[in-house]
């Protein structure tokens, strides 16, 4: 499927990070199947594999917060993706553009860019 | 150890994805135990688990390639950190600055920053 050789871990996943083409913002890290990177490249748009509902997730496909992939990166041995994506209104389902708002020492550090009440 | 809570899998590992503060490059994703988040946050050098060596691994301690650590930033759900470094040299131990530096059709989009056989 790939000219890259991809190394799948054993329950057939593999990590992926998405960033925005334009802000260079590290969106979010969520897992990939062979069937979520194919969806992906056939679509345009970005799939992942939900693990805790166990179903291939169209981002967005409910908030309509989707991510339009520009292009797809795979590290140097072949067990991560990098998503470039276009993020319609924001990665986070807590209404951040980000899922990474937050230090771990809790201080939030992003920027919240719509409400989660008006869109789930 | 820190104020979010942090969920590592059943193996201990928690993904840290590695974004350089000046060019916002995507450099690296790794994996991290407790210890090796303790030891980042101690020396304010990225630290990582080897799954491969099975050990804790100092970025950069054998190639000087450290990463400075500005911040450590982790995502809504707790299960994924992102570190803010800054990098000594190239992240990917082929001598590039991102170990991200292909596309999934092959093409090389990175750029190659050292001659690896000067430095392992």
């Amino acid at each position: 499927m790939t000219d890259v050789d991809l190394a799948f871990d054993e329950q057939e996943y593999i990590p992926a990070v998405a960033q925005d083409a334009d802000s260079g913002e590290v969106l979010m890290l969520a897992y990939v199947t062979e069937e979520a990177l194919r969806k992906t490249r056939e679509t345009g748009e970005a799939h992942y594999y939900s693990r805790s509902r166990d179903e291939l997730w169209h981002k967005g496909g409910t908030s309509g917060h989707t991510q339009a992939v520009e292009e797809v990166r795979v590290d140097c041995d072949g067990d991560a993706l990098l998503y470039i994506v276009d993020q319609t209104g924001g990665a986070c389902h807590t209404g951040y553009e980000s899922c990474f708002h937050r230090t771990v020492d809790g201080e939030t550090v992003g920027e919240q860019v719509f409400d989660p009440d008006n869109v789930y």
